[in-house]
């Protein structure tokens, strides 16, 4: 057990592109805890693209990290000192301690984890947030219909892999978009995709016409820029969109103009943003069925994990290039 | 009575902004009726936007217009002839006949109107088509709540005039986008709104700041383009937008490239595109509420009318560049 604590703090706001040096890892002493709190060793902290809006000091839907504060996450871990009476020490615990190997809580948003059948890390995956995200955007917000086609961008990514692989336990036809040959023959073989398109080729919309024939009527937006203005021009009347994510357009200093709005007027298309945490009402659910599917098999899920903290900030970076390959962890222990 | 019909004809498809000569009229004779037809002899043509698309060929949500085919549009008239049981000589009636003097219908679509409380051509505004998409627009997709800020673009035009009345109606704060001092002035005066913004000053963004300044929580969309896109950046956390039209747009060559598309997810906003005619069913609820506020003055409209069939191109020319003032009409009689 390390005596110490590593912490990742914001070094600066990136401008464009992020950059390791945004970041600044240091030591600092191992926290006391005061009467109501806990002390958690992390084992895996989540990477997630919003955490790129977290960076930034724009207007968003949550708090920007002040400069020189420890970057926010989700974490994993196990309760090592505790002062509180909802949790003894070598409870499992997820919640959201941030970039850090060690963090206090006073059991806000902290929920004690059974990992008897479930390894510790899914928690922050598929029966974490990026589960619960892929579960209520396409369920509650996309609404599909058995027969109907679901195209899902970031197919390989956290949420997309588990939206397609929910479109097909619903019945529907199932087409992915990720980048390269790799997470494609991933998302098609091992997921059960029935298409994935490589975006990378730069034929998208010869490849969406083959990959679903019948046009789109459920469109799961994890990326934005000129991949969300191609499928916009083959949706059909009445399509949902629910916007996840636009994680093209987080770095990028000059947003991408999208053209193709006409394609929600005319095909009276339902886009809704949505951030799963307004929807914790939903998650108890969400985990049941996803809970079910994975005992039966029928979700599968791939991990990327970087080891050691002081990794975590090139991890992140990576993650905004699509580096990463299925969930992006980092390992802390 | 003419013993001639004058028709108005799609002679070619427009290449950006319409022309006159994309038009021909045409003197035919009286058509004959058959067995379960009647003949109305029209006395107004709605003029409206959505007559952009049909004109090309392009995939829309209705039927483009061929070559050398009556445009389509609403009218209200007279029946002068009749073989069909429902319909007599003398009834009122409004319905789709088209750019022509003379319409031939079995009854499909024709409704018989009461005119002895309301005027003739209000079938073709408030009480026809374009009230009903201002009242399902605002009331099932933007779901105003009292206190809300509800802003409309074309306020001054058949849709948003009568959407900030509402708006004001149901406890909202109104804001109208409009082109020119005059129209704004009568958005406020006449129409009741608690601010209109001339959008040709240049200032929109400023503009928005102080006649919003709790932000937007329902924007009711007639125009798209960089107006669109101003708007995105004042909206509020869980905003609904009912997208109505985009007519800065329908004359484009190039489409405009949308921005601030990040504003949706942020704020998880609802956006819905929509055609009135897919809700049918709320017609009659619209029509009476419509109806009801007429009487008693709370909803107010205005019309520009052209003089004679041959001035419907040029009207409609004059519509899409935003010079009508209210609802346009040509009168035919």
């Amino acid at each position: 057990m390390t005596e110490k604590n590593i912490q990742v703090l914001l070094a600066r706001r990136p401008e464009g592109q992020v950059q390791t040096s945004d970041f600044k890892i240091v030591e600092t002493p191992l926290p006391d805890i005061a009467d109501g709190q806990l002390l958690v060793r992390n084992h895996y902290l989540s990477l997630d693209p919003y955490m790129r809006g977290r960076m930034s000091a724009a207007k968003s839907y949550a708090q920007s990290v002040n400069i020189g504060e420890v970057m926010v996450g989700g974490t994993v871990g196990q309760v090592v000192a505790s002062r509180h009476a909802g949790f003894k020490v070598g409870d499992h615990v997820v919640g959201f301690l941030g970039w850090q190997l060690y963090g206090v809580s006073d059991g806000t948003a902290l929920i004690r984890i059974d990992t008897s059948g479930i390894p510790l890390s899914a928690y922050l995956g598929v029966m974490g947030m990026p589960g619960a995200t892929a579960y209520v955007g396409l369920m509650d917000i996309g609404q599909p219909k058995p027969g109907e086609t679901v195209v899902v961008s970031a197919a390989s990514g956290a949420v997309g892999s588990v939206v397609g692989q929910i479109a097909k336990i619903k019945g529907c036809r199932a087409v992915g978009i990720a980048g390269g040959p790799d997470k494609c023959t991933y998302v098609v073989k091992e997921l059960g995709f029935d298409a994935c398109i490589d975006y990378k080729q730069g034929r998208l919309a010869e490849d969406l016409a083959k990959a679903a024939p019948k046009g789109i009527d459920v469109y799961f937006e994890n990326v934005g820029g000129p991949i969300f203005d191609t499928v916009l021009t083959r949706m059909n009347p009445f399509g949902r969109i629910p916007l996840c994510g636009l994680i093209s357009q987080y770095n990028a200093i000059e947003p991408y103009g999208l053209k193709n709005v006409g394609s929600l007027l005319i095909n009276r298309i339902k886009l809704q943003g949505f951030i799963v945490s307004d929807h914790l009402v939903r998650w108890p659910e969400a985990f049941e069925d996803i809970g079910q599917w994975l005992k039966e098999g029928r979700i599968k899920y791939r991990e990327s994990i970087a080891q050691g903290i002081e990794n975590a900030p090139a991890a992140f970076i990576g993650l905004l290039a699509g580096k990463n390959f299925g969930k992006q962890l980092v390992k802390l222990i």
